[in-house]
């Protein structure tokens, strides 16, 4: 709790007097105002964050949380719930989607068991940091406990603390953990009073009676749970997933240090809402990246007020998305770095 | 004319049986089918391009193609005219968007002159093959002689030909004419029907009188010139660019020689459709890249089958959103050689 307490009292908005210095910079570049789009409103963000009127993120840092869901007994998916720990085991391979994307940046991907079902051996090449093994099943009673709701988002402050100490100018957030978007539903029908059947998706693959199925155990789980969508820890704890607690963790860990991340699609939109909810200061350090196919993506990134740069169609998760929104990061770095302006221009002409 | 006859005839479609063998392969690796959404038919389609399972696109070139538009006396446009020259000059020296962004995947740009109105000096650092000082007016008559079109294509292929002679493997198409909007939306209203009220957009700037007295002074070149919309050479001339026949022609070369291409925004759709036009083949050799501001480039993306993956509110031209999209391929080609097949990933963990 101490750890949570500290971070949350460390953010600080966006570097207002930098953010103007970059947008001045940028109106005097070689272009006609505005033309570069998003790229510019991602460079004055960048510079709000870091305060520097030529950001790096060079070091790339892709954290991608796994955790099991015990909902998964209510067959609200077709993937086997061992494809969590598979995936787990395999992300420190390499031979991943979001490794084979990080890839193109030599961006890192660090891989964090926060509660996979299956013990994961010491020499994996994951941090472990198990709080349980897996969630319990919310449609029998709460996901987890308070504490252990704060733990989860504690994690997520750990590992992003640790990787911004070794050099991280810029973080992704992925994750792996099978049946993720149904807690990641609940946590947004609990907060904004959605009807179930209304945004829930195929996610990686719907189970036996489809999304209507998926919706009637999401509707449960509220009705049984009664999460309070005034107290974001308690709808984490009653509805949520560890990993998106973890997720949650990462973005705040970032916003205190004054770090860029990026979110990925559908669940880690929602642990960024929640980030939100404990410290709303924290959408200042938040970055879209891909636009997700699941219904609730849009609404949760419409609430949090961002817009996805990429259409690629993609639902793979793992961070994926957002490893392929890094070259757009160093796009915007570069346009304030390596374009002149318009009197730089002229000068050099005439030399 | 034998140079284009030549290539046309050079050009052959897809191979199917890579992309059978691409698609095989993208299905057995660790993810869920489909997943990975438009990486996935990126890396079908750089294999039927490329007749390989693990394609390569590391030695990118972008083309900036710089001409200048007669009817720029009309008013068609807020921008002095001399931005064309300014830039055409400016793109050598490193210091542009296009530059810019083309650098964070070490993309080369090249910067060809087919007909900037101003003589540009040798020593410039630009590719000269100029037609002629700029289009003629085509409010007033064609903008070129037929003739004329044609050595603009030609100019295209003979650059993306050199440049694929020194090894390029992907080429992105990118151009440079003040005013350039308003033969792009005048091509396309020849060719569809369109009454250019309803297609005409911003552009850069629009001048004075504003769009609509851009769009009239385009139903006026089409009324006065009367382009066959069955003879493309014919509509190129009369209401084109010379900077849009080089880009067609870049695309002609590329398709002749297998390699990829990526077209930028709404004026390099209009040169797909072109050399679509000349030559149907040409379109599974295209790649697109950014969704642009113009209200044409919907329909001309449309027309050509093409989908922009990257929404980013970019309007700056000169081949930036093409370049943004160079490590899209990057990470298509990365998940064709860097990922593992479900196979092979249980191989891995059971060692």
């Amino acid at each position: 709790m101490q750890l949570l307490q500290d971070t949350i009292q460390n953010i600080q908005g966006a570097d207002m007097n930098s953010m103007d210095q970059a947008r001045k910079r940028i109106d005097a570049l070689c272009k006609p105002p505005g033309s570069l789009g998003k790229l510019e409103s991602l460079a004055v963000q960048l510079s709000g964050i870091t305060g520097q009127l030529y950001p790096m993120v060079d070091k790339k840092v892709m954290i991608v949380c796994a955790a099991d869901h015990g909902v998964c007994e209510e067959g609200i998916t077709t993937n086997p719930q061992d494809v969590t720990v598979f995936q787990t085991l395999n992300f420190p391979k390499g031979g991943t989607g979001v490794c084979a994307i990080a890839g193109i940046t030599n961006a890192k991907v660090v891989t964090v068991d926060v509660g996979v079902k299956e013990d994961i051996p010491l020499d994996a090449g994951v941090i472990i940091h198990k709080i349980k093994h897996g969630t319990d099943n919310m449609a029998q009673g709460p996901a987890m406990s308070r504490e252990e709701a704060i733990q989860s988002i504690e994690v997520g402050i750990h590992v992003a603390t640790d990787e911004i100490t070794k050099g991280a100018n810029l973080l992704g957030t992925g994750e792996m953990g099978i049946g993720n978007t149904t807690p990641s539903t609940a946590i947004l029908a609990a907060l904004t009073g959605y009807d179930p059947i209304e945004i829930t998706g195929f996610g990686a693959g719907v189970g036996q009676g489809g999304i209507a199925h998926k919706a009637a155990v999401i509707e449960k789980a509220i009705t049984l749970n009664k999460p309070n969508p005034n107290d974001i820890i308690d709808v984490l704890a009653k509805v949520g997933g560890l990993e998106i607690g973890a997720m949650a963790g990462i973005m705040l860990a970032a916003a205190s240090h004054r770090k860029p991340v990026i979110i990925d699609g559908f669940i880690s939109t929602i642990a960024a809402l929640i980030a939100y909810q404990i410290e709303p200061k924290v959408k200042d350090f938040i970055i879209p990246s891909h636009a997700s196919e699941e219904p609730g993506a849009k609404i949760a990134a419409s609430l949090l007020g961002v817009e996805p740069m990429l259409h690629m169609n993609m639902r793979l998760g793992e961070g994926s998305g957002a490893a392929l929104a890094f070259p757009l990061l160093d796009a915007a770095c570069s346009m304030m770095k390596n374009m002149v302006t318009l009197e730089e221009a002229m000068n050099l002409l005439t030399k």
